[in-house]
This record gives C-alpha cells, sequence and structure tokens, in this order.
C-alpha cells in the first residue's frame, strides 16, 4: 500500500480497496460498495435514523424520477444545479434487426424527459402541495434514504461518485423562525454525529453566498479536515425560506385564516461521509476506525501448533466471545485454518479492527490474554480475568482517543493570516486558515481563482473580532475559514 | 370508503389513500410512499434484513445503471425480461435558447445507453468474475436493498409500479447442490416471514416453465390468496444454474484445482408485500394489521370534559405508557385537542391500531380501562391492573387470530377440481383450485387464454397423487395450483 507522505491519493485509493470497501463498477463514476464498507454505512444510518427520529421526523419515498419542468420551476436551483445529470428519454428496448443484441426502440420516447434525481426538493414540493392546507398540518418533517446521481466528471470513491447514497431531509413550517430553528438543529445532529461516532472533529458554520446551495437563503454546514490538510464539506442543512414554496404554489391558511407560503428546510449527508472517517483517522497501516461504527468491534486470533491446542483455545473463547455479546459488543472469532496467525494480525489491522485479542496455549496456561489495540499499535498482556469489562473500558478509550488525536491535529492545522502574501504561502501547507474578507463573492472568487481555496464557512465559534479584508483591506466583520477541500 | 363486496379493487384503492399509506405521484406510475406506509415497510425490512444476517448473509450496493449489452448477454435473460425500462441516453441538460427552461443538450449522448435496473443478475455477475477466483472465495452470500425500475403500463399503488423497492439477494457457490439448498433456505425465510410476521399463510412451490424468471433453472415461490380470490406472488427465489456465470465467465478453481463455473441463486420480496397485507386483513373499515409488523401497536385516547380531567386521564396514562415501553411495545397517546374521541376511534380504526386504549374519568374513579381490538372490532372495560401483561397477551392473540383467519379463508377457497368444464365455472368463483394438468406450456397456455388463470405453483406439500390432465387427459404427476392472480 502507498504510504501517505508519498501520495496521499493514491493511499487512500490503495485503502479503500485493499480493505474492502469499495470498488469502481462497470458504470463510469458509479462504485459497488463492498459489504465491509456497507456495514460501516449501515451502522452510520442506524444512528442516524435514530437521531432524526428522536427529533420527530419519520421516514417517506418519494420517486426516483423528476419530470424535467420541475427543474425550471425555481430559477436559482435550475441555474446553479442539475444540469450535469442522468436523463431517461425511453421506456423500451427491442431486439436488434441484426440479432446483435438490442437497441432502443424509438417509437418509445418519452414526451417529457425524467432526470434521475439529484436532489428531491422539486418532486417533493410538488408533492407537499397536495399535503399542505391549513396550519394543522404543518411541521412536515420527511426525510428518505435514496441514492441519487449527479454526472460528475471526476470521481473518487466515497468523495465525489456519479451515484451516490445519502439521506436528504425535507421539512415544511409554518414560520420563519421555527424552519430557521429546524435547518440549526439538524445541524447539530449532523455535528453531534461526526464528534461523537465518527470522532471527527467539525466546525460549524454558514455557507457564503458562492458555496451556498442552489435555492436556499442559507446552507450551514459542517466542515472537517484531513490528514492531508483537506478540508471536507460533511454534512449541509439548507434554510430554503419560501422559494420553493412559492415555485410549487404550496400555501397553508394560518392561525389568523390567512393564506401564506410555507417555510422550507433541507438537509442531507451520503456516502462521503465514509471517505471522511478513512482520511481523518486511518495511517500506512489501513483503516482505523471508531469503535462506535466499526463493524467488528474485537477479533480474536488463536494461537496453536495442533488440533488439541486448538480445541482448548476455541473453549476458553467462546465464554470471552459470550460475555462480550452480553455487553452488545460486536466481535468475531477467526479460527480460519488456512491463514497463520501473523496474516490474520494484518489483515484486521488493515481493516481497522479497533481491538484484538489473541490467545495461546500458554496463555491457557498462566490464565493470560493479548490484547492489541489498534489506534496506537499497542499491545499488553493480561489477566484473562474480568476481560470483557476491560476491552468495553478500551473500546471507549479508543473512541475518546481518536478524537483527541484528530483534534489535535485541527488545532495545530488551524491558524490565523493576516496578509494576502502570507496566505498564498500558507495555504501551500493545507489547513484552516482564518482570515479577514471583505463578504463579496468577488474577492472570494478571485482568491479562489489565485489560491484554489474557499471560504469553508463562516464559523459560529471562536473569535469575532472585526478586521481588514487580507486582499482587499475593506472592513471584514470577522475571520472566515479558507482551505483547499475535496 | 369504497365496501369490498361492491368494487374490490376501488376498496383497496381508496383504503392505500385514507389510510395514508402512498400516493400517485408527479411521474407515471411511481408512487410516493407516505411516512405510515413507510413506517410498515421498515418494520418489514427490520425483520427480513436480521432473518438474512442471521442465514449469512451481508449487505453491499451495486450500481443502479447497467451498461445496454449486460442484458444481450445472458440469452433467455433478455428474451424474458428488460424490454420495458428506463433508457438513459444523455447526461447534461443546457438552457434553451428561448428562455423557456431546460432542454436536453444532444451534444452529451451516452456512446453506450445505460437501463436503469429492472433487477441486477447482470451488473452484479459481472462484478462478482473479479471476486471469486478460487472455491476459497465462496460462498457469495450478498443481498441489496434497493429501488428498480420495470416501465408498467398498467400500474396500481404497492402491487405493480414503475419504480419498487426490495431486496434482491444474489449468491455464488461452488456446488449446484450448495445453490439448490440456499435457494431452497430463502424460500423458507420468505415463507416464515409470511406467516409469523405479516400472519399471512403461503404456499410454497415451483414455477411451471411459463412462470419462470427469465434467465433461471428454476424459480421458488412463496403465493398468497387475497381475500378477493385472487393469488399474489409474494416472492421468489430462483435457482439460475451456471447460466449468469457462463454469461459474465465466472470461474473459479475448485478443490481439485480444476477450473469450473459458479453456480448462482437470486431472490427477491418487494413493497409488493404491503399490499398483500393490506388485501389478506383489512375490512370495510379499514387496515387490519399484524400487531408484529404495526408502526403503532396501542393508542391511546383520552375522554375528558375539562381540563382538568384531562390532566388526571393524562397522568395515570403516562404510567400506563411506561410500562408499555418497557415491554417494546410501540405505544402513542393522542391528546391532541382539536379532534373528538369519536372521531380518533374512526381514525385509528382506518389506521388498523391493533388495540385501542380508551380511559375517562369515571375508569379513574372505578381503576378500570377500555380495551377494543382492531380485529374483532370487539371491546371491554377490564381493571387498570396487569393492564400492560393483558396487553402483551392481546396482541399475541390479535397475531395468531388474524392467521387463523386468514388460513381458514385460504382453505376454504381450495378446492380439487377434475374437469375443465367445472374449472370454466370455479375459477369465477375465485380461489386456489387443485388440479391435474399434463406439464406442458401449451396447455398452460390455453388454459390462461381461455381463463385468465395461471398455474401459481406446483406446491411442495399436499397431495402428490398422479392423475390425469383436466384439459387433454394425458398423464399427470400431481395436482397442481390454479387461480387468477394479481
Amino acid at each position: 500500500m502507498t504510504r501517505r507522505a508519498e501520495n496521499y491519493a493514491q493511499w487512500y485509493n490503495d485503502l479503500v480497496i485493499k480493505a474492502d470497501l469499495a470498488e469502481n463498477s462497470a458504470v463510469r463514476g458509479c462504485m459497488v460498495i463492498k459489504p465491509y464498507g456497507y456495514a460501516i454505512w449501515e451502522n452510520m444510518q442506524h444512528e442516524l435514523d435514530r437521531m432524526f427520529k428522536e427529533t420527530g421526523h419519520q421516514n417517506a419515498c418519494f420517486p426516483l424520477f423528476i419530470p424535467k419542468s420541475f427543474f425550471s420551476r425555481e430559477a436559482e436551483h435550475v441555474k446553479g444545479f442539475a444540469k450535469e445529470c442522468a436523463i431517461v428519454t425511453h421506456y423500451r428496448l427491442k431486439n436488434a434487426t441484426d440479432g446483435s443484441g438490442v437497441v432502443v426502440d424509438p417509437d418509445a420516447k418519452l414526451e417529457e424527459e425524467l432526470i434521475v434525481r439529484p436532489t428531491s426538493e422539486t418532486i417533493i414540493w410538488h408533492t407537499y402541495k397536495n399535503w399542505i392546507q391549513s396550519y394543522r398540518d404543518l411541521p412536515v418533517l420527511c426525510n428518505q434514504w435514496a441514492n441519487v446521481v449527479r454526472w460528475e466528471m471526476r470521481t473518487r470513491l466515497f468523495l465525489r461518485t456519479t451515484e451516490f447514497l445519502w439521506q436528504e431531509g425535507h421539512t415544511a413550517h409554518a414560520t420563519e423562525n421555527e424552519a430557521i430553528e429546524e435547518t440549526l438543529k439538524m445541524l447539530d445532529v449532523y455535528a453531534c454525529f461526526a464528534e461523537n461516532f465518527m470522532a471527527m472533529p467539525v466546525l460549524k458554520g454558514v455557507k457564503s453566498a458562492n458555496e451556498r446551495f442552489a435555492g436556499a437563503k442559507d446552507t450551514f454546514c459542517i466542515e472537517a479536515l484531513m490528514q492531508d490538510g483537506k478540508a471536507l464539506q460533511a454534512g449541509t442543512s439548507h434554510f430554503l425560506g419560501q422559494n420553493f414554496a412559492k415555485a410549487f404554489d404550496v400555501t397553508f391558511i394560518n392561525k389568523e385564516n390567512k393564506q401564506e407560503y410555507v417555510w422550507a428546510t433541507s438537509w442531507g449527508v451520503s456516502t462521503r461521509l465514509i471517505g471522511g472517517l478513512i482520511m481523518t483517522h486511518s495511517d500506512d497501516n489501513g483503516l482505523v476506525l471508531p469503535p462506535k461504527l466499526a463493524p467488528i468491534q474485537v477479533v480474536i486470533v488463536p494461537v496453536y501448533k495442533n488440533t488439541e491446542q486448538l480445541a482448548a483455545v476455541s473453549e476458553k473463547v467462546q465464554s470471552i466471545v459470550s460475555k462480550l455479546k452480553e455487553k452488545n459488543i460486536s466481535v468475531k472469532y477467526d479460527d480460519s485454518d488456512n491463514k497463520k496467525p501473523g496474516w490474520k494480525f494484518s489483515e484486521y489491522e488493515l481493516k481497522g479492527v479497533p481491538v484484538r485479542l489473541a490467545i495461546g496455549a500458554r496463555d491457557l496456561e498462566n490464565g493470560t490474554i493479548e490484547i492489541a489495540r489498534r489506534d496506537t499499535l499497542t499491545k499488553e498482556t493480561v489477566s484473562m480475568e474480568n476481560v470483557d469489562v476491560r476491552i468495553a473500558d478500551l473500546l471507549e478509550d479508543i473512541q475518546k482517543n481518536i478524537y483527541q488525536k484528530a483534534y489535535a491535529f485541527r488545532e495545530e492545522s488551524t491558524r490565523e493570516v493576516n496578509s494576502y502574501h502570507e496566505f498564498k504561502e500558507e495555504i501551500e501547507k493545507g489547513g484552516f486558515l482564518l482570515c479577514h474578507w471583505d463578504g463579496t463573492s468577488e474577492t472570494e472568487e478571485l482568491i479562489k481563482q489565485e489560491t484554489k481555496a474557499t471560504i469553508r464557512c463562516i464559523p459560529f465559534d471562536g473569535d469575532k473580532t472585526p478586521g481588514k479584508c487580507m486582499v482587499t483591506g475593506k472592513p471584514s466583520e470577522q475571520r472566515v475559514v479558507f482551505a483547499r477541500s475535496y
């Protein structure tokens, strides 16, 4: 496997392939998510779905296809979006006359083309029109887990693929305040998930106009810093104002018996999070997974010379497995006989299993067991007594440790920069740069052209002292976060 | 709502709409699954997914799109399938020159068209080629939860829609026997799910050649009988032989170091199951849901004259809610103040909530509570003591009762028919007809043309006595099940 210092992009790609997470498919830009990668996604879904439901949301399912004309209804939406997408024009194949296979039947042309959803605001707001008449029908708090398609020219496994999996929440509210509250509530859910489950520290903030979702009044985001110093937008939550309600004529009778347009939000995270997870924690030996999302939290490898020893070890292991399962710890006992322990050690290191136990004949005599932790690559031999309690504690410790490590990295990679000259030097080193900016799209665009850096967010936390734009010298309300990004 | 006796099809459609399960969307043939309908699907998924994992399967995700040429690779597959499907021909929109919106960019035409998957055998077996080299790589036991598209001309909510949700299992094996075993194992999983969770009795059997999946060696199925006497194919499990392995050149080195083609199975159930669930149990008052899949198992409605009474009732209810939640019973307390109790009673009846509790001021005095069960529409007033235990028992009782009711209906609707003359009369009354058939496609086709009935399956259980075909008089190995179907 390529080392990070050698070529970070290649290291990432090698790791995704070798750890059996995903691979490219026969369809340009579309990936196959392999079982081990999908198990991480399932764990993410499980926690997020629980959090969505705890905040009052319900799941639903809207069509995969969107009539082409819907995209023209919200002017900003179509301007900023949806040009690069998969377009269905026909609905039937027929046998080729020369027997060479099948061809598109020209007689089966659709009157109006259908777009494979790149996001679902339009079809959902068209639907909501029939769901909402009175303030008593509000709020509508729906989420869907779905696949979406954006025809990307340059793709990278998990980070940017033509088809990807995501969830998209779409909510409808009676008042502007309630919609803004919802937007920020879901941003908090994302931040909480990223930090407490992915062990990935994130900055919360609002996007500049240039980086705003097409059709949104405001886009809020969580931004994470990868090990190579590039930023990753990990989740977004949009306050849509009444834009989509107006475009799709969704009104309601309010408590004062007056007709009003409905207020909207949308918010989403995707399989891109798996890319973020990999790039936050993993090392040159392979994946490092946070215990709370690892498909296998503990692997047990027997060390033996003959079948009698294996039988004795296996018997002991069974009681450990039971105890761990009682504690809801997912555990795999790998007693496959066609691989040596050393091979297994490397394999589970590559796959990022947080804790590895090894047990051999001598351990049985001594009542000991070897515990190795993936995050620090350290191991120790300990008494078998209460090993389940020790492991439960260890998993918590690993979860905390990798968060702290990532947090420390971000903190040391975040610095204030006060001149554009300094900025051009510093941006080459990566990291988050806190700079004053005059608030204009022109200045942001200039910086992007010259340095490939963009404003990741105007952060909620941190120093709010006004200053002067590093480029134009014009007044700046507060420092904003610049970085190069994925 | 239309009554069943009046117009069964209309009753079904009314019920799906009024119970807020699903509705038609802006896209022809595609439905919107509303939160209440989707919650039933989530409960189905949860149980099925657990059963798949307990039988050793893992989830994965394969592309939504399939290159057109893949369909021509397996000759029988393309013959019997995939002609009516959504075809992606372009990948970019552009602004219309007249400012009227967006048009398809003719410069963005795909070299090879992509088909939105109607089923994924082809793309998956293309993928498996790289996963499988040796017998040590086998079996591959993958499932995916996905949306698929089949361009249906006549659609009905849940039963037949252009886009639908399903799971598709695709497994690869070293031997024919192991693949057949897998096919039958998954058929058993489906039957177990249908009977124990959906409370829907099913016949297990094998399809005749006419009804076999395109590309399969054998298609096994579970068939259920709806209240109108029509059959519903509720799930299929296919033994694919080496057909797809040969089409996509998937070979492995066996234990004897010889190269062999891999053996395959595929199996699936879809959101169609929700249609089956509705038509098995529901009545003229609305849905009847089996407790094991009901999104809300128990609803509690307060009966009160003033806010003091409501406060007193609510306090009592909270302790009941806690006790029920401890027993993992999902419960909703509907204390909304803009609807009368009578309105709520009808609403939850319509929505098929298995158990309804009502509690008023007099109940508080007497220490009683009213329990109503949805399946029998009966109610009784009982002591509040141990009401949680009573409800847990009642839910089990309802689950059993609706199964038995459906089973009794199927048994009385299943009869032996010995002449084609009798068959033509009997088929008008609906139900499963057990008849002798000469085993030929021609005879089956004739019967279908003349009576609209098809062979639902050659059943595993029941009378195996040979006889003579009711149409041709030729020898018949055993009676098979005929019915009209959805």
